[in-house]
């Protein structure tokens, strides 16, 4: 039954519209809104709207609940709407009058705004540590062929000498670049809505502080109608960074899937990272970095579909949970799959070094006319007139010449390293700072 | 088995991330991959690459598992990767050596491509036809309130005088308009691209005239790598007209919401339409027109999932799938919400009389200075200086005078009706076509 | 001033906010704009509220102001916000109280609608017949190469025999497909919006069928509403079929960017059509066409900037000029450099011959077993084993063998120029109908 | 003449195609451009690739384009591509042969990755300080109607009691939190990519450390191929957060044109702020907030614009740079037009009195039954049955009553005016450290 039943029956299209998609995206909320009744009841209790006994009796039927949803069998269904409705029809269920008590000084619009923040703290913190292990293996993989010379490309065109190790280094640090913008997506969802209620608060003394507190956030999300018009925003922040994200990892796909061309034959991949052909047989396709490309596009595209809106709570808003949390699964899993290519990816040392041609040089060669006093733009034209005269010479020593900060004698591999473990320490005190503060709130029932 | 099959196994990460969804997507495709098998076999029968007692048993066989494919039980698992290779597998099961047959002279990427040409022919069809039921019960609205004056609006503000009919007849004839890209998208996915295979052909006499026409399409996909690289296309031509029925259904949707508030109040929906508040008892909200506006964002920006690629097949247009199935999905059910509205707004005769306040006349006032022969801009100026003087006069006698082409004194609502019925006609002959030819593939076995 | 002035300033901010932007658009628009008010006049004539000497004298004023058009000198400032009011300015000032008579039975809203019908109908025809050049570039080059081979690719590599003829047609071809889209936009452009004024029309008995069919149109908008509701729409389906003419643009562009590299070695473009590096004196790139893939998704993402909005005309609108129009200019400009680069593509016959390494061949030998009997599965599964043996043979041979409708021995190249001329005959036609209106419009005063 | 020329040239469609509009928005980034130039030449000098003499000269000639450019005078025209370019070319002719040697150890590529990060930043100031402004004269108005009640809505319909006060000082909140991402994204920019070269640094010892911290930069951005491949991110990060906050500004201008309509007459503005219609002598029409909400939909469409690419410099990014701009100068605008707005709404104290209707309480009854001790939902189903029974009491006194964190009664106007002049403070510290560097690199020549 819905919360707002009154005695007639909603149009069964409506309701199937209405609610159908939104109560299968909901099943992932689950934990979160156990979490955020457990903090509303506590806090009903701090203030006398909830006797202790009754706080009790609550905590312990939505820790049942939680292990429910922790077990995947809390499932709303279509004519419960939504995570909300189930949860609340449960405890009634469970408990009686006591149920009828949870809703009081809240509303399903702050409640799913609290839900899809925890969500998003969680899943962002799972992103970083996706990030850092890809970004170790992409850093392995640069240490393993620190010293390869490979070409470096412009415009698809052989332009300077490169190497592996640069290649390969330089995709961790662009994923860790992204640890900006995370952070960022991290504290805009670092605010408590609850109490927020449809968006004009309630004549009650809630105490938002305490259920901010009591759920790990930095701070209650201040003035009311603020926290609901910022539905849809925390979760733009979210897509948004991943968009950035995948936008690196296309990048890494399309050079793996370029430089393992039989043109390039850079690298290979073993065949368990290979799909085939139904027509073909000599194929090993790497689909994978072709899905990668291709979802790259999908989550850039999401990035549109949160609309503009009048103020105060619309149900627009529901269409944003999908996007949130489709694109938290597909970069996660696309993270995992970069990493797995990493750490499989063999380069052949031979045909790297061949394709290290003397055109590659012609660069180098107007700065040594530089060097012997000849000013840059005369150096180039003259280079320019036989730009393949002569060969690379000792590609080992000219990769280790190249010694200006961040260059190929001098990629930071090491500091590269420190920087993804002190990631790995900020995010790991962002998780445990919520942990702590849940994990309280489910052993502490008084 | 993967058809595909080289004695490895994938690893399940690459296997997670290249067919989860996929798989999902693909029972939706079930029963025209299977047409497709139907009108392919038999083409190969006729050049003598199968006899006709394997045809006979493939038919079979094909025509059971188009039973199990409608009745929803063929879903392909993961480790089948898709709805090809789940049914190739179970041809060879059913009937050992024969089924290992199917696959000759084609190749999962044309085998996909014809799926999704039927899969978007027919789910025209039904659009099409939803948009006539939206029209109808639009143009019933219509009929209703032929002659109820309301304000019409610009900016937000009253303009000038309009009609309930005029409003919601406007609505229908927007929903027609649409026809157009409509049957472009449809014609767009007409062609046959089956003999494409890999994107090359095949080395094999295939007949791919006759293989089109067995299947109802037009002609064949000419050129075997456009037939190919149109992958995406053909999809998008689809999203694309979607994405303007969905603009213009959120247009009908934000005048109802509009309409029905508490300040405009000029019409109301039986609460059977209306869902609730969990907080506020007094609450009933158009929630599925919100829906609406929210999908029709979703919509618009599914258009930019397509991604430009190398020409040849490749994997990132998997992505291509959800978003052609989604937006079926989604416009033919906003069709139908539409539709059900229409149907039962009612207006409050009284109210919007009302509103019709004397500013609405300010432009009559000055063509009546026109028509006196003060030249226009001047009757302008000079109306603008007390544009609220005078009432309205007769509204009815003012509806009916406005009698130049579409306006609320002739809106052609016969004609409007007539539009209709051709459509239904146009649309009911295309799918006609399609079910006769697909009829007899599985009728006649020989 | 502003047609609307009624004594008072427009905030500066405001003024600039709401008609910089647009003023400067506006420019492009000023030819279909007099069109459409030489076709109003006239009507308005016809109805008797324009005398026929004033009719005599607009004529003139706007025959005069139309050669100031074509000459470029004719450009809204923002003062005067837009086009519409610099003409109606324009008349005034040249033949006083007639020139205030123009306005009488219209608004801007239906005015920048009929000049926006007239811009797109005038751009698709100049899209279309760019496309046939296109074409026709890529067809010469087809011939050119019918029977050079060339590695097929999927997945970005080495797939099946294709020739370079194949390749160049396919892209043509493509092109050509998205003729049933550019009709389709034409067709939609093709309604005369004018006389449903603000949204509602007025109540004048203006000839809606007359103004439609003096500019050539199929027929007036029906339905006032409708008409007005329309903007974005047909701007809309214009950006969008000029979204997958990019997106086929792009497809050429990238293939030739990936053949044109040393590691391909495929084709080489001369000089003239590259540019260069300020510091690498070896680069010659191919920047045109990396921009071209950069302004696929550029116009992509056109596709999203038409917003949803309640119905009657709202000055969001405004924003939907700036993406009709640059796309148009994009797009244009984009196959007149795909065109000169097809004239100007030429391939390495040895390195593309050399490229057809034996895998390439693993299909055909799997249809060589077919042929003899063997289950294709079996076959594929017996190939795969040893994918690379044996050699490619004599490939002239075999690309005349593939002779299946739109393979490799049967491009149908013939065909397709009949196609294209086709086409050509077809878009002339369109052209010559809306030019012969425009002309007696133009030269017949009475 | 072009950096790269070789003696041929281009042909004139492709020089069009790839410089022309490139040309017109460098003209932007030419005082940035400078600014780089400085910074390099001094770099060179410290490591001994310039003379101090010559230093000396570039540093003269280098101030003196400043300030042509900063008086607009320094447009790169199209034969010269870009402004790189032009201003090479102009030291080459200003100062002879030290001219040709600005460009050593440098390239393009990474001449605009810098130009676009130190126009970023400081848009990003300004961004910042108009967002300051804006939500100051937000404040003002929510100071000016503090206690003045108004109807707060949910899905369109009244819901709870809320003022003028909350919405306006929910505006202003709304802007700030921007402030989150803004940040982020100029710490995203704050790494200076000098020394990356063509996108694999150069075989010089280029000291990074010190451009980086001559201009202001945070640290130099390491990894020199991770800096080039960051074009593209840094863009996207600026118009993602401005996205966010046209979102914002959006739903300030839907609620103004929804309270200015004639059936909600809550507000209205001067007529100074509105502009009128070229047919109805009526009309004020709030455009410049129609505008706003459709160039909201622009810049989140312009999001999708950033494509994806292979790794290393290519020219497809030239794409980024239109949508940087004119997101900013949207934005920029915009926020100062919302300022006007607020500082001009003015409210009707009895309409919005006179719209607090009884329905409004319904959940204040709820809580006064659970008060009394009746379980929440139990409340709600009893009030849900006369639901608009009763009337709203004394509104003033129960907008007082509402004295949870953030609700009318304990708005926290006081903290909002103090979190705006905290941000004015940090991004003027921003600002203020960017411009010091710049004046020492432009007073100091030694």
């Amino acid at each position: 039954m819905k919360l707002w039943s009154k005695g007639y029956a909603v149009a069964p299209l409506i309701e199937q519209y209405e609610s159908a998609r939104n109560a299968q995206l909901d099943a992932e909320l689950a934990p979160y809104d156990i979490w955020g009744s457990l903090a509303h009841a506590r806090m009903l209790t701090s203030i006398g709207l909830l006797t202790k006994d009754e706080w009790l009796s609550i905590h312990k039927a939505l820790v049942e609940l939680l292990h429910e949803a922790e077990a995947g069998t809390l499932l709303p269904n279509m004519a419960e709407e939504d995570i909300h409705t189930l949860i609340e029809t449960q405890l009634t269920e469970r408990l009686g009058e006591v149920g009828k008590k949870i809703h009081t000084g809240r509303s399903r619009n702050d409640q799913v705004l609290v839900d899809i923040r925890l969500y998003a703290r969680e899943a962002l913190v799972t992103i970083a540590q996706n990030i850092c292990k890809a970004a170790e293996s992409l850093l392995e993989l640069a240490r393993r062929y620190e010293w390869t010379p490979m070409p470096g490309y412009t415009h698809m065109q052989r332009a300077m000498l490169s190497s592996v190790g640069l290649w390969a280094s330089s995709h961790a640090a662009s994923l860790l670049d992204s640890m900006v913008s995370l952070a960022a997506a991290y504290d805009i969802n670092d605010r408590c809505p609850l109490g927020s209620g449809a968006a004009f608060g309630a004549p009650l003394p809630l105490d938002r502080d305490l259920t901010a507190s009591l759920l790990g956030f930095a701070s209650p999300h201040d003035n009311v109608l603020t926290a609901a018009n910022a539905r849809g925003k925390g979760e733009s922040a979210v897509v948004q960074s991943l968009a950035m994200i995948m936008l690196d990892l296309s990048k890494f796909a399309q050079d793996v899937l370029l430089y393992t061309t039989s043109e390039y034959g850079f690298c290979r991949v073993p065949p368990e990272l290979c799909s085939g052909s139904s027509m073909m047989p000599q194929k090993y396709n790497l689909g994978a970095l072709e899905i990668m490309r291709g979802r790259t596009q999908t989550i850039i595209s999401m990035q549109t579909q949160m609309a503009g809106l009048p103020s105060g709570y619309n149900m627009d808003y529901q269409e944003t949970k999908a996007p949130l949390i489709e694109s938290v699964h597909i970069c996660n899993e696309s993270l995992s799959v970069a990493a797995i290519y990493a750490e499989h990816l063999s380069f052949d040392e031979e045909r790297v070094r061949a394709a290290c041609t003397s055109e590659l040089f012609a660069t180098d060669r107007a700065y040594d006319l530089v060097i012997q006093g000849v000013p840059f733009r005369d150096a180039y034209r003259q280079v320019a007139k036989a730009p393949a005269a002569g060969d690379g010479g000792d590609l080992d020593q000219r990769l280790r010449a190249r010694t200006l900060r961040g260059g190929t004698g001098n990629l930071g591999l090491d500091a590269l390293a420190e920087r993804i473990y002190q990631e790995q320490l900020v995010w790991e005190a962002r998780h445990e700072h919520v942990q702590s503060a849940i994990e309280s709130l489910i052993a502490l029932a008084d």
